[in-house]
């Protein structure tokens, strides 16, 4: 059920991950990343193939996060970027007619964040104007799309980068607020199931469907549970209670 | 407890929303502003005493946004940009010191999201190098904070209105895919701070804290409901549950 006993470091697991910039154009975007990925405390840059690079733009539009650009790494290809790392989210532009499963920035941030507590991690985003090529997407092992208007969607880099950066800062520092204990698994789906079962149960036995439309009542339960996205510890917490009741009853 | 039957469009209450610029000193800063807004679908621009408006740096910035620019409207003082207002949040650079909640991103981006059902929302973004004065924040019903690095918070005027129309972009299109039932109001803090009473009264009752470590187990409790953002209707639920519970124990 733990994951690990010790207790999160958000820093440590910050430092696990680093953006990876493919074939960017402008040197500005480059800059405005730099600061937009250090306002969130994430500073591993990996650029492949920059137009150019180093750059008194990019330096510029860093504004006092030139450290990440002075420390950021070169490489020739995405593949060379991401040997190191276990677990690589490619950003994708569009929602693409390949058969991949696309997460919102907020599921991948949590993906990131629990991938970040053992392996290296990369986010990787492709160039200004098409993305990252099927190819490349490949070498991912999620994808994450950023959902825009569908009548303009196109994001300045750096301001998809400023997105995903804060959901992966936000989804880390809502587990550190958790000690030790928190590196608790989320409950799978069959976990869920049964915990909605045990309410149903009780919710009968103590008549309460009775005072209440009973259909609508299980499926507003159902819905609850399902978004709230309990971890095991908090499934046992409930189902703990609900056999608490059901003896006391007794 | 229902505010409204009929479904809720999205594009409708995006258009509810207006992002108040105050007193920005670069014109780069307002376009790219008004690009981040059009990605997520908000178009109402308000500048209060632009610096420099309009301006051809704006213009080339806002890239295919320049309609947010032509349509944005120049005001003498905050009050006045506000005046059409029901909603006014207010961002805020620092956790100042002043005896006022602040929000992060996603629980202000709820009451926008909220809000803009019936009202006119205003979301407001101080100078790049010192924010809202606390007059101004004065007139803000609610404040909200950005979370950054504290070791290098300073994040770029237009990378902050992007985090917060992307967050409330989320915000309106989650409460989209609910049909009529499901426009219930979210519980505030009150009504879950009951519930949460309520609940450890229950485990109380039931002699479920010989079981665990009390402490951490209301904790956990707390923690769990205070990140599943119940609705009034879910409350309601788990609040009569205990109720007839108890009534049963009796």
């Amino acid at each position: 059920m733990f994951m690990d006993s010790k207790k999160i470091n958000s820093n440590e697991l910050l430092n696990s991950i680093k953006v990876v910039l493919v074939g960017t154009t402008h040197p500005g975007n480059i800059g405005a990343t730099a600061r937009a990925m250090k306002n969130m405390g994430i500073v591993n840059m990996a650029l492949v193939e920059p137009k150019e690079f180093p750059s008194d733009i990019a330096t510029y539009r860093s504004k006092a996060a030139k450290d990440v650009l002075e420390n950021a790494e070169v490489f020739d290809t995405l593949k060379m970027a991401i040997s190191d790392c276990e677990l690589v989210i490619g950003t994708s532009a569009r929602e693409r007619k390949v058969p991949w499963p696309i997460l919102n920035p907020k599921d991948a941030s949590q993906e990131v964040s629990r991938g970040s507590l053992n392996n290296k991690v990369a986010v990787v985003f492709g160039r200004e104007d098409r993305g990252l090529t099927n190819e490349e997407l490949g070498l991912c092992n999620l994808h994450v799309h950023i959902p825009t208007d569908p009548e303009y969607s196109s994001l300045n880099l750096s301001q998809a980068v400023q997105i995903m950066v804060y959901e992966i800062r936000s989804a880390i520092l809502e587990n550190e607020g958790n000690d030790g204990n928190w590196d608790v698994e989320f409950a799978d789906n069959d976990q869920t199931e049964r915990l909605i079962s045990h309410m149903d149960e009780l919710m009968q036995e103590v008549d309460f469907y009775e005072i209440d439309n009973p259909r609508k009542l299980l499926l507003r339960v159902r819905r609850f549970f399902k978004r709230s996205r309990l971890d095991v510890m908090e499934v046992n917490i409930f189902r703990g209670l609900f056999a608490a009741i059901q003896k006391k009853l007794k």
